[in-house]
């Protein structure tokens, strides 16, 4: 009777976007295998952003379409609006991550648009999703960015977090999810919010998008998972925000998250050595990168296995 | 009404044990005095071990005597035995910490006895106190290492820790302290230990000493935060563990941790803008020594004077 908590590898997507393209589609492919190995159920490939826009995605296509070769795997993919949900369905993707941001400075600079306007498009990529035939249908992850603070307006406001949840849910999307975008939140700020939310999301899964921005990501998905959240992305290596800033730390580390809710007792389907031999095989496709995490240094403690037979 | 979280600085001890003397008395006592002037209120300025065993320890005197002149701190030393405190009690420290493992292979390792050995030498450190006259009345921390697990040994049967924590309980330290000395714990562990240990200690303070080797540091505090722990040990920069071994973490961060307990709305006192230039200090006395922690690279969130002021 464990219970289990998924974990959603983002770092082909969340890792990459900021990176010119330094690895090709067959290492892409590589480490989506490898990882899928491992025991990764859901990995979030590509993003659907014109190529002239992220040079890094111009061989989604040939991305996606390996993925889908994996039998059982979650192919997941980031779409910027209707248009690239429109390329996930001719593709057969499972499931496509629309993000919008709470903060109304950070969506006007992220995607040029109001937070209404792009709740709008939420509207119509979820139009898209209730009009295709059954065996098509696609899940649709409505992903709020900015919900615990923002570069740009410091604050965001708790009340407006929950009027857009809101908005968002009653739309009907087949997952809400939550991120903490530029790692201002806490643990006492993350319960505060998942409580409520969870609470309005009824049956509608909530999960969660966690940066390490500020050293606090485990300590964050372990206040989101008291209260619930069973669902959380991390990429390899903590990949993502700017790998070439140094300092600028990206996602939660798929490997000491993976690690820390398996000691726990939970059941990720991850299997530690092979997902470290993961992480070892997609540094030696970019170096000079830096992979963060301290699992893979200090190793699996000894009294691992034993905890989790026990 | 805010609730006060004490955090102890041990990079001073923890963080320079294992190095050569690197670091001048006089560039110690500076960081004593920057740390004291940011508002940390309790640091373990050296240990009293042999010199010739520990070089870098050469000048405990001297560091207690300096810090002994700043008003207010609570300074604090690692004593490996009976001899130790009383060097401490001569100087006129206010806090001696003693430290045994629950692990029988890692304290004979370590200190080369029994672990019923060194509790019969606490039983003496504890007596030396009691003998003191009221004026030069010292509090006696009494440190149980390897709680969460040991390299030696594995696992750690969590009915030995708390058979070992309640004869130790019974000759009433002034506090207990439980440490994941190799950074083996978890959330779920470190739940339950912490709220057992807490139960049989009654009035007798409980605090934590965690090690961030996995990543799993602050997540580990969190949880011992929420069964009613309220003394922790960090580090500036993370110091500890071996520094010179890439990839070994040490303590937990003291400039994350004070971040994410600030943030969460507890006091603990300190003035993070100035604790991030002392580690800017310290981090200049000792180039080439990485120093760890996210919250000084990536800067205090934009919200969070506000956060506080809520």
């Amino acid at each position: 009777m464990t219970e289990k908590v998924a974990l959603r590898e983002v770092g082909m997507r969340d890792g990459l976007q900021s990176l010119a393209p330094i690895i090709t589609t067959e290492q892409k492919n590589a480490w989506c295998a490898a990882e899928f190995a491992a025991g990764v159920r859901e990995i979030e490939v590509t993003s659907f952003v014109p190529a002239k826009l992220l040079p890094m995605f111009a061989d989604a296509e040939d991305v996606v379409r390996h993925a889908l070769s994996l039998p059982g795997l979650k192919v997941s993919a980031l779409i910027p609006n209707l248009r690239g949900a429109e390329r996930g369905v001719a593709l057969g993707v499972k499931e496509v991550a629309h993000v919008l941001s709470v903060s109304e400075g950070h969506n006007q600079n992220n995607v040029r648009r109001s937070t209404q306007d792009s709740i709008d498009d939420l509207k119509r990529v979820i139009e898209l999703r209730d009009s295709l035939e059954p065996g098509r249908r696609i899940n649709v992850i409505a992903g709020l960015a900015t919900v615990f603070g923002c570069t740009i307006e410091g604050d965001v406001d708790e009340k407006r977090v929950l009027k857009i949840a809101g908005k968002v849910l009653a739309l009907k999307p087949d997952a809400l999810m939550l991120a903490d975008t530029v790692g201002y939140g806490n643990p006492a700020a993350i319960r505060r919010v998942f409580r409520e939310v969870l609470d309005m999301a009824g049956s509608i899964p909530v999960a969660a998008h966690f940066h390490n921005t500020r050293g606090l990501g485990l300590a964050n998905l372990l206040a989101a998972l008291e209260v619930g959240v069973r669902g959380f992305d991390a990429s390899l290596g903590g990949l993502g925000g700017c790998p070439w800033a140094p300092g600028a730390t990206g996602n939660i580390v798929m490997e000491d998250t993976a690690f820390m809710l398996e000691a726990m007792g939970f059941d990720t389907g991850i299997d530690l050595d092979r997902l470290i031999e993961v992480r070892r095989m997609v540094e030696g496709f970019m170096p000079g990168i830096t992979f963060h995490g301290d699992l893979p240094k200090a190793g699996i403690p000894k009294n691992y296995a034993r905890r989790l037979a026990a």
